[in-house]
């Protein structure tokens, strides 16, 4: 069976760096973003919906029949969004049965559960979490202090809402995981030199 | 300043063997139940009482003085634990003073936060907890299952309580650890040859 890495993350703490870092290291394959290209391919639907949907919970919207029945039927938005959840598990699993890999986010945790995967967390307070978006903000960019904190909230929270949707499982809870990592005021390269040598 | 690693972990999670692993291969300090007996020596009280103090939320006891004064003073029971638990803290203070050490419990997190301590915790799920605990149960400790299972969440429920009342922190919350390890179905002498090298 191939070596399954998978890292849940808080938004800004550095895990993404982490798994790349230590994907280069270990020589295995890593997937992030290019599980949304792949899926938007695959669905022909655009990256930047199937990213809307991929790490949030679906909005289940149904449409009011009044008098017409007790059957409530999902509407086409619903279905839409289950098409896309459902190509990301097909992926998520083909990804995993071709090689080794390190996959982040998108709760494959919990979608790979039978291939036993290694489940690291990675999180930070957040003046560290903070520091660190501040640090890497793109060109073009502008967040203030206040807005960063704020979207900092809101990706969390939709993770959050994304992971308990699929899995039943609480976001960052330590029990669903093998490995917890607090980045405050580390170096991502050091740790993920520590984190190699933990699995090599 | 010396290098003061602190291990919090669950009853029957292996937490002690990976931190006296971990010494043994790092070639410093370990400090345990040894804190017990310099304490128990300090104070003149038996090891056993010690023991029950420095794990346990001290039991604040108040005798009531109807009519004569409206300031509580505690009683001698509340100043003895009081004086347990204060010579615990000149002693963690002490030993992380002295050299290079690897501490398990008595919130020496907390204790020695001004030192920087590396912050472990140790824990796992009930059942490989129970499985550890039956294994390694001393000749002539025959617990049931059910007995066991009721010890490890009265132990774990003793040591959370003590670490609220001297800490205010919510203890196995990880964000008061540097590093979470999940022993569920892991070998401790494999986990501590993993944990040295992400420490070495």
């Amino acid at each position: 069976m191939n070596r399954i890495i998978t890292i849940g993350r808080e938004f800004g703490s550095g895990g993404r760096e982490l798994g790349r870092r230590l994907s280069e290291k270990l020589g295995i394959a890593y997937y992030d973003k290019e599980i949304i290209t792949e899926i938007s391919k695959r669905t022909q639907l655009s990256e930047e919906y199937v990213h809307q949907v991929s790490e949030k919970r679906p909005l289940i919207s149904f449409p009011i029949h009044v008098g017409q029945s007790l059957l409530v039927t999902p509407d086409p938005v619903f279905q839409q969004n289950m098409s896309v959840l459902s190509e990301q598990y097909k992926l998520l699993t083909e990804l995993a049965e071709k090689s080794d890999c390190i996959i982040v986010g998108r709760c494959a945790d919990y979608v790979l559960r039978e291939m036993n995967p290694f489940r690291i967390f990675v999180y930070a307070d957040t003046e560290s979490k903070l520091k660190r978006c501040m640090e890497r903000s793109e060109p073009g960019e502008h967040l203030t202090e206040k807005e960063l904190r704020k979207k900092m909230k809101d990706v969390d929270r939709s993770r959050a809402q994304y992971c308990e949707f699929c899995s039943q499982q609480k976001w960052g809870d330590k029990s669903y995981y093998d490995l917890l990592i607090n980045t405050s005021g580390k170096n991502i390269k050091q740790l993920s030199n520590s984190l190699y040598e933990y699995l090599k």
